[in-house]
């Protein structure tokens, strides 16, 4: 058995305002487990705020779960012996996403997250897999046995790259977008019978991939909750106020209304199970993207990358001051990911939703393509619960997709970027005709270019 | 939401002496749950004696859990409306069960249970399936939606009868034999380490079918069970004394050392999980039901059927004593029903062992056939958990029984007695020529004619 | 065996002047079958006017192949006893089919065709699959055994739908779209090495759908063509000139330069198996079909119906011609009907491309969707020739248009044209906004409603 | 394109006087192809004799097939450069056969062949997969496009083998089994309507393992051959005379009255599809073979390795005889190994048995796992053609060899003999104890010791 109280976990982007942070907090209120946080990022300086951060907190008479964060300049080191192994990075800077969102702008394609598939999610992949590709092997030379837990996106071909790289990994990919369905749900039962329900009594099953996960079941102490969502959706045709707790940093300007939830729920039967910028993106471009007056009827925002990079002034702010000293601010995060190390650890068994490779939980849709369904943790075990098969309607964009991601993955680590051009300009939110198509791929990958290890063999295959 | 304090529990064979009593044991020490227990049993007083003996139960004050007995003569007025529906019967008498184990003696062939498989299991199928039949056909017409929860014997066909003749039926089949050997896992640490686990801490993935299954996964809060299981199985060659609770009725004269459990584990590398009586049953005859020197160096016990009929008459006294005012005494049955109950009706999810269609839980066995796994119940729910893919020599052990199961399935139901030879003479424990195995099918069937419905047919297809 | 020289040929679609002329002038060259060709249709005159037609033929002292063409007014009456069942109908008349290929260009949307997807090809399905409903049902109750040949468009759906509504069906669909690629082969034979090469010696691998077929093998003894092929792609940047004889009536307008194939094999590296035409109509409007201009870069023509309608005047006036005593002229057809007719009674096996419903033979692509593969005919069996896994780029093409047709198979069968919507605005030449497209779909099903049988139905949801 | 006037075909086992005489004898025939025949074999002096025969005959004015054979004494210098290879081997020698065959008769256990399955079978491939293990990677490393052939038994393992130490080889497995089998089937139709129809007119649809092959569908000129044959069985209970011409080397001792295979046709259903001899190996060894009574009533032989040497002796003396100037004498081999090398030289098409790995040609067995069923072979391209789902009580028969072999071929390659011993004592053939089963085993596994790479290793685990 494990010493709960001597856990290694290893963090690549320990430099993280984010996640790192979320995780920090977390830790500092779990009582039963202690250990070391291994922190690693090329941002050596965010790294050693955290480091800082995270001891003080540690320090603390009021803290129950003490941790030793220490950072490694060098990744196998910080891995060498990890029970647990935490991704969250930033693939290259916003500077580079700015080009991923916006530069597609120019051809009337809008994105309101431009991270997970489009035209913003391809050339994002281009530029992260291949350090999934580096942290795949550093985990199998250093830890190989370590439960390895990514947040980064592009979520599924970030999960798919580890698994096409050493598949014997353990690793799994967390979301927290169906907890915002769930909570919505949870909404619906206020509203209809008010009842106040925790999000965690609504038992759903879910199929899909991350950022375009569908509820095909949910059910609240057995009691089936579509015909109740049904009528809630027919009484709103404009959806409804943003139902999520504002205060979380990684919410903050993600409103939506649901509308585009709910008008899914409408063709396709079945509770799409992300934030509807999200959802958007997944669909073909012309139904929510058309334009800004489109955008604006289905009521959720574009997320623009100024806009991060601000938060992101304001998050090192923040940061900057508990460094200094201020004191670190327990919150509630939301997240399970305690909750998970916990159940893997033999602390607790729970059913929830992850990103794993598709062993058969989703009937129809290929087996080893990462899936988003739920999994049952338990000591040291994650099986995936089966999920059924999906309606043709929805499965023609749920194997889009996923053929997509295969594509953009296979094009990311072999280098043919020309193959990641044929996903791009399939893509239902590209619509362009081929030139047009080539010149904004061409545009972003410029862009991004210091990112791109085979950019100089397109260049010359273009030519 | 159902009205938890006015369910309705349909149990055919109501008048049963075991399973019945069970669950009115464990539903009197249950304070969440009330309602109406109908009865329904050809053996209409001994459904009258479970009614008197119910009511009695519940009038008391210690009792918290206050159920409403009442016998039904009619299958279709106890299952109109029912919530569940609950399966134990006798396929058939005692005499008919004498027949199924003991007439292969003459043909050296032994069987320690003789109701799953082997030439007792086939026989008893085709008297038990066309009961199936029709209670799958009932339950359709007065309460498709309920929870059918079977206990019958033979398991697996029965499950599967049951979603042949209904294929929207929500039936599941349960079984303690797992809990043994989780208790068995447990007996092991406690040996090894001297620790007090409870066994549904041993958390497991299970493969099979059931009386077959295996565990090809045990832990212990993340700890991995099978290197201690292996030791402790080396330093055993003889087995060990029995770790089961003796006072179950269930379990009394069902003694067995393991000695057959490890050495399937020396051959296959995964745990079984029954009693060595089943397990043996499914293996070549030639193993261990050789002779009785073998099966007596293997330290399990062949359950004579004059055993059942004397415990029989002990339990009808029981039953009759309490029938007639001696209170009824609880205990622990270390059943699982009552928890299922709860989970399906949202009070609580669990993860536990049941015997459902394969959906994929088992990558490389028949999809459709009923398999023994994990699976995932919550409100008003049931989903298989993924449990892998099964060794090849493993598998051809499986396999086997899963199409003599659904070969014997079509058999019991198309009346096709023939075909069921076709499986009887390729069971490993006949082990005998053509004319021998003929000479024994035919006398089995004419000893249980009275409940074969196609008999005459067969016959004159025989001549 | 059947009498060879007394069989029954029904064929729905009678009194076609396109394939029931291909098939008479085929009968008439084969000298080893005679009997009955029943010919049913709508157009009873037409009917007539083959049945005279067929018999003149019939009739001459120089024609091998003596069939007694006879119409029949009622279907049940044709089927009765045939021994094959031929299938050529145009669903409603060309000013449905109007509707279908030209209204979309008030929106941009161009269809070169307008028969198997997109806009044209959907509500085209609407109308068509209800009387392929009809016509399973007339088969299953007048000949089960007969062997069913379509080649009605959409292929793909009306094969389907014969077997979803018959599952028994002995069906497959035929279509010449691959020959031409084979002629195309051919050719770069003849002009890379200035070899003569008829087109079956040119062996194919095929996968996909109907008119969106690839080869992802083309070996002419043993030789494999394509690095061939992708040198002749890059000598002809700007397409060819047409190969495809001029002569026959089926191919007249429909010229092409193979621009188009020739691109999509550096997309995506295997060799487009059909007209232009009908490729570009499968993907991405905005890829080949974005304007005029784009069309015409292309190299490929638009059909007007005005130019069918056109034409339906000259073959009517052959027909014509025919009936009132102008000999038939006999020709190559290039069609294969008579020799897979002959296959199938046992005289000459052949592998050649058909539709038929999916068994494994392409690995990743639903079970049970109409695929088009290589099949081996031999007596009375078809049985699919395995075709391998389709690489993720291409499958996500071959995906979304399988699950298109499921779902309209489906929306045409059960009347929810709700559903069909789902699918048409998904399509990615329709690549509208909701508004547009629901008023595209509205003007064309208000154009077809003749043909539609759950047309009220709509309206009242609608509103 | 091949030079086909300048093929080289490698032979493995080139001393061969079995199968090495069928194709000097087909190639001799064969005035299309010319090129060289590499012999390699450890039996050298038996090559120098092929080639010396081979060249002689070659030299004939009357032979139109001209090849120059060449002994090889490395196995690599043989490969070198093949476009196609045989592999026709004695795993070790007739004395180790002995050993396989009549070892086991200590224990009542009868083989009439014993290099497939059951005892025999199983030593055998524990001595020949390492051997087949060293030929793949000799393939790989010389002739990786070449086409190879095998004709060694263990069929299944050898080709098994092959594919698991090189999967990307071309390589299947050719057995005339089958065309015994359509031979009874024309047999058949003489009888029954006095019908000269040459077997391959009867086509068939094959499922199953090599020497365990069963037709599920058996044509001539599309007439359904099922109804006929059930006719024929039911008049003849006792079989009939050898249809087989007896002059074939191959089978002179090797006689039935196919009263096994009418047997298993009426509990089947399928016409078993090879020699009684063989079929009786994979069945229950108390069905056919449980003493020399039931084998003579069911009217099989069984081949004694004596008889085998007897005839190596006379096959020695033929050998001897050409070498020294007789005249080789052609004949009709009935074999198809240059017909298929033809075709994969794109000189006709033919669908034919083979064995091959499942793609799903078979549903319901294993993926990889190698069948035989019909494949279509073509210019450089070998597919299989579908031949559907098997029945559950054949499918039995089918999964226990499938993953017998799969466990004896991990065994044979792992070096893990205690698996094979698995294997071993669940073979139905075995039907012992697991003392006699152990004591069996080690006898044969120390009378093959030489040719078991591992064999020591067991020895210690067994202490």
């Amino acid at each position: 058995m494990k010493d709960i109280k001597n856990l290694k976990i290893a963090y690549i982007g320990g430099g993280s305002r984010g996640w790192a942070r979320n995780l920090i907090n977390d830790l500092a209120k779990e009582p039963l487990l202690a250990g070391e946080v291994a922190l690693y990022d090329i941002d050596l300086e965010g790294a050693r705020m955290n480091e800082k951060i995270g001891n003080d907190l540690s320090a603390r008479e009021d803290i129950v779960g003490k941790w030793n964060y220490k950072v490694y300049e060098k990744i196998d080191d910080a891995l060498t012996g990890a029970d647990f192994v935490v991704i969250s990075i930033l693939p290259g800077t916003f500077d580079e996403m700015e080009s991923d969102v916006h530069t597609p702008e120019k051809y009337g394609i809008y994105q309101p997250v431009g991270d997970s598939t489009g035209p913003g999610g391809i050339v994002r992949a281009l530029r992260c897999l291949p350090m999934f590709e580096e942290f795949a092997i550093a985990i199998k030379n250093n830890c190989p046995n370590a439960w390895v837990i990514n947040f980064t996106n592009p979520m599924t071909m970030c999960v798919r790259t580890l698994y096409k790289v050493f598949p014997e990994i353990k690793a799994f990919g967390c979301c927290h977008e169906v907890f915002g369905t769930q909570k919505l749900l949870a909404k619906v039962l206020k509203d209809t019978y008010d009842l106040d329900v925790p999000r965690e009594d609504i038992i759903v099953n879910i199929v899909g991939v991350n950022h375009f996960t569908f509820l095909t079941e949910a059910k609240y102490k057995g009691m089936d909750l579509f015909p109740i969502y049904k009528k809630y959706v027919d009484e709103h045709p404009e959806g409804i106020g943003e139902p999520i707790d504002p205060d979380h940093w990684a919410n903050a300007p993600f409103m939506c209304t649901h509308k585009v939830k709910f008008d899914l729920f409408k063709r396709y039967g079945a509770i799409a199970a992300a934030g509807d910028r999200h959802l958007v993106e997944f669909c073909p471009g012309k139904w929510y993207l058309k334009d800004i007056d489109t955008i604006r009827s289905f009521g959720f925002t574009l997320t623009s990358v100024q806009w991060r990079k601000n938060d992101l002034v304001n998050r090192k702010k923040v940061t900057l001051d508990n460094y200094n000293g201020k004191p670190f601010e327990l919150r509630e995060t939301g997240e399970e990911t305690v909750l998970q190390i916990k159940a893997l650890l033999g602390l607790g068994n729970i059913v929830t939703n992850v990103n794993i490779p598709n062993k058969g939980q989703i009937e129809n849709l290929p087996i080893d393509a990462v899936v988003e369904t739920n999994a049952f943790f338990s000591g040291d075990s994650l099986k995936p619960v089966h999920a059924g098969k999906v309606e043709p309607a929805l499965n023609a964009l749920f194997e889009r997709i996923v053929e997509e991601q295969e594509t953009v993955c296979d094009a990311a680590l072999t280098g043919d970027y020309e193959k990641a051009f044929v996903a791009f300009v399939n893509n239902p939110n590209v619509c362009l005709g081929f030139e047009d198509a080539r010149n904004l791929f061409n545009e972003m990958l410029e862009n991004t270019k210091k990112y791109l290890p085979h950019y100089d063999r397109y260049l010359k295959q273009l030519n």
